[in-house]
């Protein structure tokens, strides 16, 4: 069965700071339309960066959306044409003041596939050394440093939430077999 | 450092079939304001379902945000005011016929904390029995079942990049140490 959908029209709905809307009919697999609506997004990069004491740095920020803090690993929007590994270096950097040694994917995240076109790219730091951090004029966040395997208990008793704080930790776990 | 924020003023920007979004303004720690645009979503649940082989069921349908075919597991949305683990049992059977045994929770999860409300609960289904399918009208999917360690494997080969998929299936690989 080919299951794909094609695009017929397209309709701009909201052209916002961060958030960019698109409703659009599809020609469905059986020849019927249906409204497909959509959140454009540059794409986004996210680190777990792991010391030499195997402890992984955690960045704890409010979260609007949800009205809490939330703690999760270092991450940012990609800049539209810019270099995830380059992006992924440069959020690091300014959000906990390390650069790393050794610096390697692991892999993409799609967060949410029914309605938005986000692709997260997380990778692994390691060999860790730490200046100043560079935050930008409207971040606001505080730095932990959480020991290995405390943070993949707390992602297994739900404390962590956030998405790809929760795949990237548990993918550099079976990775390392930490 | 309290690193709350405060909302202002909320605007309604869009008010679609799935997506509803809104521009508040809200108050930052120093004082300042920033605008907040932010999808409302009514949340959602997803279930590993594990059969009597260790193989897991898993669904393949086109994402229309990526024009992709993707692999996951069993998921769907809440009605507003539904019960998670009721929906998650509903969507199980109707997008694979299985019914379960053992319906425990694998803890919540936020796909995209910077810009969406939604949560995600995950439950872990084994003890399957099998009976018709029941997808809703425009819904157009293909079933298969999957090695547990065969789809492990696929999440740290980076082919499953669905962040529901990869974090309750790493959570199952840990909690049940397979």
């Amino acid at each position: 069965m080919d299951l794909t959908e094609k695009t017929l029209s397209s309709e701009k709905i909201f052209d916002g700071k961060i958030l960019h809307i698109r409703r659009d009919t599809a020609l469905l697999p059986n020849g019927q339309e249906a409204v497909r609506e959509v959140v454009d997004h540059p794409g986004g990069v996210c680190v777990v960066a792991l010391d030499d004491e195997n402890r992984v740095l955690l960045v704890r920020q409010f979260r609007y959306p949800y009205m809490q803090l939330l703690r999760e690993i270092p991450a940012g929007k990609l800049e539209y044409g810019e270099d995830p590994r380059e992006a992924a270096i440069r959020e690091l950097r300014e959000e906990t003041g390390a650069t790393a040694g050794k610096f390697q994917s692991l892999g993409e995240l799609y967060p949410s596939p029914g309605y938005c076109g986000e692709i997260i790219r997380m990778y692994l730091a390691r060999e860790l050394h730490f200046g100043e951090t560079d935050l930008d004029e409207d971040e606001f966040l505080t730095l932990e440093r959480v020991p290995f395997d405390q943070l993949v208990q707390e992602v297994m008793d739900g404390s962590i939430k956030d998405a790809k704080t929760m795949a990237a930790v548990l993918k550099t776990k079976v990775l390392l077999n930490l």
